[in-house]
């Protein structure tokens, strides 16, 4: 007997390139908060691609509550972007945060992410609906469901079906988190939507403790995958180090989700290799350890 | 003995053309959730100008839930707005939604308002503290104090000091109101803050039974003024028509505000004339009603 | 034209002895957190009594969150209590919180509070509905205003018509203030149901110089009254000093009051003088300071 | 490698009879919201039991917003618990509302459940740390996770030390689901107090179809077991109908939690056997269906 037959059709399939998001695979995205610098960038994606990451995450403009806060490389960021994917080979999700970066962002990002304190920027979906690029839209802290769908239909009405949900935790009146990660939502959205859904557990925790026991509990609750902050010195990150796992916590955490998913009839879902000497080296590591479960689709690796 | 003679020191001043701001004066903007049509907008505007309103508010661009609702007459409503700006004399309000729309719509409004739901669209803020137009920034109904002053700033950094704040309500549990209208966050933003603050209860309760007694409360509280729907046909107006006031309405909401701003140690901010032959007769009607208290400046109206 | 003529009939009394709420008069019940000792409950109640309070407030039994905090004198309580009511002639609302205190506690208060943590509790309303002594009812921070009507209709329905309503403030993401104080709920319950609404700005704000905009924001928005933390040494309180009013802030707060109620056609309804010598002092102190609003009833002071 | 080796040692052990709870093994807690008639409340038990069940839950005396609901048979339920709890084995959970029902309803049930609402009500936690029996605490829908161990201390700190938490879901801002389940909130109670952690996903969703995916979310961030409401007719409950599963939905959940909890290093912990003839019969259904997982501990059943 399968999990969720009736409730979870795993049957609103979306591409990125080569990478199915929403067919009962589970996939990935990792990465540090902010691109701080080549060097920071390029380590992260590496160790996160050698554990098992199947996007890369990285923000280039940033959104911070004060305007004195470290904002983003911005546009100095974009040739570390560009080095980088080509480098691993994963596809980048990124946040944009003004339709007029559409053109140069576009260029350098497989997937436009809208934060959440973007979620209602209709003006950015509409405009989004007129490209063809995947979106992947986090609903935002105070949003029902009901609007987060709503603001969904603004980027498929006006064009681009290709939108992918993210979960990543509602204000509430609790203190020791820094908002509340709402399970039920991803479950409810995937009862009563196409849409696949992911759930960021770093921002609806904030704490770092509790970002393992949520990603667990995201797949559990039939999440199509997670979107992550890894870095590789949280204590010196730029911005949200507070909440980001170690490369060692991310390593311990796949290794965790390559044994939980096959009991609820799953599989991690394998990234891209990178290009070249390194590709062979990676394919051999992620075989060893049994990373990718065998229910999956029989080739594991693609790119 | 005065009122809050240390904590509300009114001092601090903004102008708009002729009308102060924050000065002690109450002021109060009204008019239609959306321009519907020439018609409907002046016939409001006119009004609300009878009955004292001393700013006009009209929406042109609308953000809303659902992209099939009406999204405002957009640039086919900039001819009506000039029209009736021009023949009633007063400012006008309206909400800006993409920084793309600065040249076009900056050229019939007077002050830029900047929705709950783009408090947080820190690109916009920071096109807006680029031009030197007032801007009303309404907090996110998910927006803490610290958020919404914090959001403030991104438009004074970037050199606009022309910052007017609007609380219309924050949400909760409570269903019975559309949202909770705290008006705590106004005496506190008071204390702590140069930025003169509105209160808009026709967002923050959607409940018309329930503007009335909130307009008294936010004066009470300390409020430099009201921004409100008003509408000649709610049940057919375009967008929220069940929170907007009648005319009749809003003409005993004026006449209660001229009885209480006095005992609160205030007085009604006039607003300006209209051009031409209405000028003689409505500065007639106005002293006649005596809504305008005798504690405010002695020149009640000028243009 | 009178306010509210409509929403606000201000016909639905109660009497608590000779003292009148609910029928357009404005109560205020001011006092303590705590009764702490007999020098310290005298000094502030005949000090809140001077500047024209109508009840006394004063916790003997109280709710903490934890178990090692000061929990009220319990018993040793009563004597005080009766004492101090004795001596003023003021009636006294003091927190009931076990159904097994009404015999004792009932013979020395003339209000029973249902703090916001008891108002889901049932069976102690159930109880108290078999009693005919008053109850004031505290909004829970987290009921909606359904559940508070119904959990009024737990006394009524058992038997007891004599409900007075508290609003306290809600709990929301909002962190400056302990609550957001949801103003529009006074308003909509005048509205609604036949129950006298006081407000209580202390434990709704947390903070003490929001405490004055926010009494005089309740009685523009409708409310019956206040209920009010009053300390002679805030600093110095065994409980909630922070939010307590000095007797000075109190004094200045009842001016306020005293100015701005006639604007609302309303007044200060005053309460019962003390017994003996101090009665004739104390009508003359308040004649003098014309604290009463003439639009009131004729007899200022009855006991 | 384990799950949370570090973050969850299980070692907190609290016994209900012979059953573990807290010690790595899973408990489940099922049972109609009410306990309505004998045959009623002995049909759903003995199904669950069958299913795989540790612990049996109905509500005697019921806590509802609305007087003129359904509130329990009371005292006349008293014998039908006793007697389906001596017949099928089963620990009974239910819940207390009064301190006054301690000597009566402690003789019927093995663990007194404070609900949601009575969280805050001390009187009732201190008189409850005076007896030994186990109290399940469940938080209060607006309770933070401080105010909840604050609660618990109310029990331990007056002498009883067999205290279980039981996250029921927090009320926020959205609508479609009853409250919002907050899991992050057992895996931070987990980390930071001794206490064992059930989840009620029943209350926490208020929606039948999203009862599932949340248990077995539960299950991934750490929780000690389930608090479930089964009945074997929802549709004609006398309350909650909504969210009980049926004695089909509670099967198959029980299946997905015998396969998911082996790949958290976990297993499904067994309760006690009925008496007489049906002992044999279970054992061997039970053993059959291979419901409970090889890792945990040998001897499966005992009672």
């Amino acid at each position: 007997m399968g999990f969720y037959p009736l409730m979870l059709p795993f049957e609103k399939k979306l591409k990125l390139g080569q990478l199915e998001v929403g067919g009962g695979g589970f996939i990935v995205a990792a990465g540090p908060c902010s691109i701080e610098s080549r060097e920071q960038f390029l380590e992260i994606a590496q160790a996160v691609q050698t554990a098992g990451a199947s996007l890369l995450r990285g923000g280039i403009f940033k959104m911070r509550t004060h305007s004195h806060s470290f904002q983003g490389l911005g546009e100095a960021g974009f040739e570390i972007a560009e080095d980088v994917r080509e480098r691993t080979g994963l596809p980048l999700v990124s946040e944009i945060t003004d339709p007029r970066q559409i053109p140069t962002l576009g260029s350098v990002v497989d997937v436009f992410q809208i934060g959440a304190r973007n979620m209602y920027n209709y003006e950015l979906l509409k405009e989004l609906g007129r490209s063809s690029k995947p979106v992947l839209l986090k609903r935002s802290f105070s949003a029902t469901i009901e609007e987060w769908l709503a603001a969904a239909e603004y980027v498929r009405g006006a064009g681009n079906p290709n939108v992918i949900l993210c979960e990543r935790g509602i204000r509430t009146f609790e203190r020791v988190t820094r908002n509340t990660l709402d399970l039920s939502a991803v479950a409810y959205v995937k009862a009563h939507s196409d849409f696949p859904v992911l759930v960021d557990p770093s921002h609806a925790t904030g704490v770092r403790a509790l970002v393992r026991p949520m990603c667990l509990a995201a797949a559990a609750a039939g999440a199509d995958g997670l979107l992550l902050e890894v870095h590789s010195k949280p204590a010196s990150a730029l911005s949200d180090g507070q909440q980001a796992l170690t490369i060692e916590d991310f390593r311990a955490l796949m290794n965790d989700l390559g044994r939980l998913l096959p009991a609820l009839g799953r599989w991690l879902e394998p990234g891209p290799l990178p290009r070249g000497a390194a590709r062979a080296s990676l394919a051999k590591t992620l075989a060893t350890a049994k990373r990718v479960s065998l229910v999956g689709p029989d080739a594991p690796f693609t790119s």
